[in-house]
């Protein structure tokens, strides 16, 4: 999906929601695991119920490859299943993936070709011949870490390196790669007040921004600093919405939720 | 496997060498691609031939990814051969992940417990905690990436932090994390000069070292500078042998390169 058939979807759904599938065997309604395959079956039901109030899901691969084969098996029929019924929706793959170019390479096909995700989250710290790889690829973005919405954060990325913070540093690189036209950054929701020096530097680009729900950060707050005329946000929920509920309505739980954020959201696009 | 039970067997064997099973289904001999397995049936054969000369596999998970469903199933297949064959082989998971807590502990899951791998390595961008769920499993190794093998190391991770370079802060700044006596780190051989200032950090943790072989790096240098009395030293090769031929006798001439390497190694040891 390109970047303008992304912001014509925001814009017809008034929402710039990404929900977060972060399916945990441990988690889902407990009767759901008399099915043949509960990770799909969950997924399925939380798309069906809130497919109407987000542009784009995110399965969290971890969640996935925790299971193995039938974990691999669920995210394949998941990404399918979105594919076929939903098209119009943008689809990440949190892998958060980063190696020697040979390797990149292989992780973006497996992402992009074999999964056909539109798009991939990558870590930066081995630098430009490992993000390149996935650059490569026409109508696909690769989301680079930049500032991440966990304590952790403040280990290395806000530390200086020269005058400016690391997490500076490789958004300003970055910008110097091959095809860094297909880039989008990852922003924690929890530092909402750092968007303002991050736009400065990427005033256009897309920033995918975890961390409202379950770890507390602001939808305003996020909005106010880093929403651009052309939208230049995808806003992501996991926990607060698809575990929103534990009986068997769910997803009806969670469709309420969703829309209860997509509602905030349509005010703050009506504001641009 | 305890970091002494590897040292005894680096010095059974007289060799620190470590195999990287970076299977790709486009350089394996072609007559493999008519078996049920092509990927574990290649794995098998390198493994049998090779086990005596190395300590060590380090299937690259990307290469697994790529294939989808029926990578992950050769790579099950491989690690419960390696477990069930060559229990005294010592695995690692070149997986390079790192994400939020939660689902840090996913990844931390997928390769400790449903997978059996005795260590992964892991990206040091997120900080604490993405890297302290891996290092709560005890007899368990988390090989942080300190120092890669690959150009874009210059990017980022040989960048001054006020008087030091972020790759020496990350190793630093790890010692403080809870057990950190399960680290590891990735220092690429391509850069074994370096090792001389790491090893005043580190005097005794194990390096995993890449690079050697396909990628240039001198296995002597990488020994003045980076062996201790323990040794503390994994040193990969992958493509410089399990590449090293590709007609039917590709595990013979992979065992005949492992050999010579492991002569080399058997060298450098009977210095200590």
């Amino acid at each position: 999906m390109t970047t303008q058939e992304l912001t014509e979807q925001i814009f017809k759904k008034k929402s710039f929601l990404c929900i977060g599938l972060d399916t945990d065997i441990d988690r889902i309604p407990t009767y759901l695991l008399s099915e043949k395959d509960p990770v799909f079956s969950f997924n399925k039901a939380i798309i069906d119920a809130t497919h109407s109030y987000c542009v784009a899901y995110k399965p969290n691969i971890a969640f996935y490859e925790a299971l193995g084969v039938s974990g691999w098996k669920a995210l394949k029929k998941t990404i399918e299943y979105l594919h076929s019924e939903y098209p119009e929706i943008y689809t990440i793959a949190d892998a958060k993936r980063g190696d020697i170019g040979n390797t990149s390479k292989m992780y973006a096909k497996a992402f992009f070709d074999d999964l056909g995700f539109d798009s991939i989250t990558v870590a930066p710290y081995m630098g430009k011949d490992s993000v390149e790889p996935f650059l490569d690829f026409t109508n696909k973005h690769t989301i680079l870490l930049a500032l991440t919405s966990n304590e952790g954060a403040f280990d290395f990325q806000t530390k200086k390196i020269g005058d400016q913070e690391l997490y500076k540093e490789v958004i300003k690189t970055s910008r110097t790669w091959n095809n860094s036209e297909n880039l989008m950054y990852v922003v924690g929701a929890t530092k909402a007040e750092y968007l303002r020096e991050i736009r400065k530097i990427v005033p256009e680009n897309f920033l995918l921004v975890p961390g409202v729900g379950a770890q507390g950060g602001s939808l305003e707050e996020v909005c106010k600093y880093g929403l651009t005329k052309n939208v230049g946000l995808l806003v992501n929920s996991s926990r607060k919405i698809i575990y929103a509920s534990d009986s068997s309505n769910y997803a009806e739980i969670a469709a309420a939720m969703a829309e209860s954020v997509q509602n905030q959201m349509a005010d703050e696009l009506a504001k641009l």
